[in-house]
């Protein structure tokens, strides 16, 4: 096994324009949703990772070429300024994932620009802000992500998000949640493209302190685990390979 | 595209046990079971279907070599009975799966020592009797089976059947249940096999008049017609290959 | 099952400028690249099709909105001109593969706007072009793409395509090749997204006949009737429901 | 993330039988198969793992439920004598995968009974004993299976093993094989079962020195590592859940 990466390098990224606006965001999450998110990392990683956050109004983001270089897993909350994430932003999120950067993308982030472009779908579900118990079922009990939860998470407040969820089928289906009005939704999935592993966990939202859930913050925490790089960062590129190329010595894949 | 199989020859098989011992079962099915499952195929594939029954207590439960031969798909629901199913029938419709035959498995044949034995698993799942309502929505909405259904499927009395379900990850998760106590399921699920197609179905059981339900009907249907095999029966065998064997001619996969 | 789509209306694309400029491809596709594979629909599905074809110089490159919403499956090549595709097209297919719309990518077709765009990442590939014999193997012989071809398929001379592909992993891996040169590649692959169904396959290249070729043929009418859409073409969107809206009625997924 | 397993507790099991009877065997592998693959595993993971062997000629096989009750992750090597492995042993290895061993099944143990078993399928294929050189490319390199090693590995003297490998479509395909004779196979595949993870490695061979290569022996070290459980062992059983079950505490899955 290539030595695990050590500490984990994580960037915690959150729009932040709720906490500014909302005084009940406020109030549920005094220093930001990213600091929430990562205390939860934390809380669980301890000195396995470091973790810094970024936010949208920081220059370029707070995702510079630098802070993603030394980024081994990104998560990514946003909601309503999906528009405004620059293009450029978006790119190099993009380019870096595919080169082997590990992303957790949270709730609403399903909408984001670096997560649409990823799957190649609308990414759009049924939802409703109407206080819906949610609760969390694991139906692959033995992947890592999953580990250390109860079946089901009992999440007493939530927003509602219900299938059909435009999403590629994904590489691993982790957990499926049920809502109090009857919804289903495929709630954590995983998904490999390039090099870079993708999960998408969707509890979580502004209105309720879903961030501060022991359980939903163990999953996040689980999730950027797994989501790190097994291999030193490279980018998938067009090879012209003569016959015989590989008789000395290949490459890395 | 090679022809369709014309008219496609299905046999519905049924435990039978049920419809004979229990009153009430055998006012919801007064033709058993396997009689309203054949209605529906037939209600949904006219022409294009011919439709025989077998049960339990048949000679060789009703599956002789003969009716295994000239069945393109077979479909499956027992409950009580499973372990008076002979083995040596379950090694035969084992060897006609492997071989090409379509299996529709429908609920409580979860258990049955053939859907195990395809599955490799325990197949155990959490359930309880108790008049839950069931949403069965759609995941894969370009999916055959899924063609028009509506989004959900509301079948207003059943029993759950909740996750965890113990089978391998499907191939393709074609519906997601839920239920009024909360619980999900994993309702609608394709897996190849050899050179066989196979589809569990949950909804259905003996004391609700599940296979009446249109919605459920139109569902088996879609799923007999998908499971129908695209080329001849044939085994996967060892074979021992001499360098250069294709050259003249390939066979079949 | 809902009655399949009678006749299928195919649009075969190409790019169309290979055999404008280079002699050698003008005598292997005298009537164009475009004409062999809509040949080989027509040869196959006879009057269950009917087969138009459109070029990336007509205006529009022949994809108007008008031909996409009568066009069941679409079959896409390109190599030269990837750039040459205006975005409004490409946004316009994106659109109509989401809500339906059949397509089939081929060979070089991997590095389109269209593919990229639908699988989010690169598509980059190894690749070689040096006389290698390309063998197509089966490894999901129940999949109806794969019924009628020999195991293997053997082309004499092809361009070779290899590993790593960057595609997400994926639904479903029908063939996979290797070139005398040693390499291998996931030459033939299935995707579902939004409500469409796509199928990538590697052999054919503007240098050698491959689309002469009757195994190949064979693949391609194979795939356009599996791609053949199972509901009437709808777009995902997002959708707000109050609790309890489907009590009287669901809707479509 | 729950603490991983702290060494790993690995069993290398072995048929050892080659070993005795065939002089060219012998000279391979002087302290048997299993010694080579116990050198690999512990080459790579040290202090790590405990590594301890066992063999067909053993009580029991040297897999007694104490033995199995302490191994985090299984290898499994057999080849001539997969029918003198007791029922009652592969019972005992299927329960104890099933509620959460690893289990890592090598080249020849494709026609074992415990892999067959967890498979349901025939998991036949197509062999030939002729000097092939083997390469084995990576085609999912976010893999942690696949980290560091080469693409392709060159193996310079193998057995061949081709497609059509009646198996279960993987969960996740990391390897495909091109043999010189022109043959493809699925060589590194993973699966779920209940709540254990599988791999499939088919490099190796008691004709060729493979279990010394060191690529061949980085990937079972690497396999190991992502096999062993994320939860203490627990099987999957029926469960009868009143309506409201998880209100105060849901359970494991």
């Amino acid at each position: 096994m290539s030595s695990p990466v050590s500490p984990l390098r994580v960037t915690v990224w959150s729009e932040g324009r709720h906490e500014q606006r909302d005084e009940k965001v406020a109030r549920l999450y005094p220093k930001g949703m990213h600091a929430a998110v990562a205390e939860g990392v934390t809380e669980h990683l301890g000195a396995a990772a470091t973790v810094r956050t970024a936010t949208l109004d920081e220059p370029e983001h707070g995702l510079t070429e630098e802070v993603l270089a030394e980024t081994d897993v990104l998560t990514w909350w946003g909601h309503i300024a999906h528009g405004e994430v620059a293009d450029e932003v978006v790119d190099r999120v993009h380019r870096h994932v595919l080169a082997g950067m590990g992303l957790i993308v949270l709730h609403s982030g399903h909408w984001s620009k670096i997560f649409t472009r990823l799957m190649g779908t609308t990414c759009t579900l049924r939802w409703r802000n109407g206080r819906d118990r949610e609760l969390v079922w694991t139906v692959a009990p033995s992947h890592p992500i999953a580990a250390g939860v109860p079946h089901p998470i009992v999440i007493e407040e939530q927003e509602m998000y219900g299938e059909f969820f435009d999403i590629p089928a994904p590489d691993e289906l982790v957990f499926v949640s049920s809502f109090s009005g009857g919804e289903v939704f495929r709630s954590g999935c995983t998904f490999r493209r390039g090099h870079g592993k993708i999960f998408y966990f969707s509890p979580g939202d502004q209105d309720y302190p879903v961030y501060h859930h022991p359980d939903v913050r163990r999953v996040i925490a689980n999730a950027v685990t797994w989501a790190a790089p097994a291999a030193p960062r490279t980018t998938p590129t067009l090879v012209r390979s003569e016959t015989g190329w590989f008789e000395d010595e290949g490459g890395p894949a």
